[in-house]
């Protein structure tokens, strides 16, 4: 059960971050909170197709959002990147261990490797 | 120019990690170099969805694959993972400066905050 709410999660997450619009965003919420028209003027797009993609990176839990009066800030979430971090990390160990292993055959046994047809 | 080009594989990378199904032949393939058929397996996918993610995977430049008579065999890419972590790196490098900037207010001021209506 929990592994498939992971997935989904996952699943959300890499989608949020496969548009160039909402990594822009990103980038604009690493230097500190931002409204959604001071997120809307870099990238030159109407406030509701920003509205759009915020809600796609809430839903992916990397932005979190908070109402004050009439302006909704958002902000990178505190741990916006850990699941994807975790995620990369676990899969480079086993490339890594590739290519050990492939180091390890070609240490060994380079000189005697048999052309086979 | 080179900009362009950099997002939109950043675009494909993401959206080929977007996908349970994908994911789980990255997994398979975290083990070493993988046939179709062998990758269709423990996924109880049909071939040509298989075939059809693991295009998806290609141009997202995650895996690679070789043809070698009829057989094509696929393995992940040797650097599949690295422009993902310098991408998340570098957000994360903006996060913690937020962090420590909110670190650094609350260890100033934090008998001084007052609240305003």
């Amino acid at each position: 059960m929990q592994r498939i709410e992971d997935a989904e999660r996952l699943d959300r997450m890499f989608h949020a971050l496969a548009d160039q619009s909402r990594r822009g965003m990103l980038d604009r919420l690493a230097k500190g909170p931002a409204s959604v028209s001071e997120l809307a003027e870099p990238l030159e797009l109407a406030l509701p197709s920003v509205v759009k993609h915020l809600a796609v990176l809430e839903q992916g839990g990397i932005v979190i959002s908070r109402k004050e009066g009439r302006v909704r800030t958002y902000a990178l979430a505190p741990k916006a990147f850990d699941a994807i971090e975790t995620w990369v990390a676990k899969r480079k160990r086993g490339l890594d261990r590739q290519f050990d292993r492939l180091e390890q055959f070609l240490a060994k046994g380079a000189g005697s490797t048999g052309e086979s047809k």
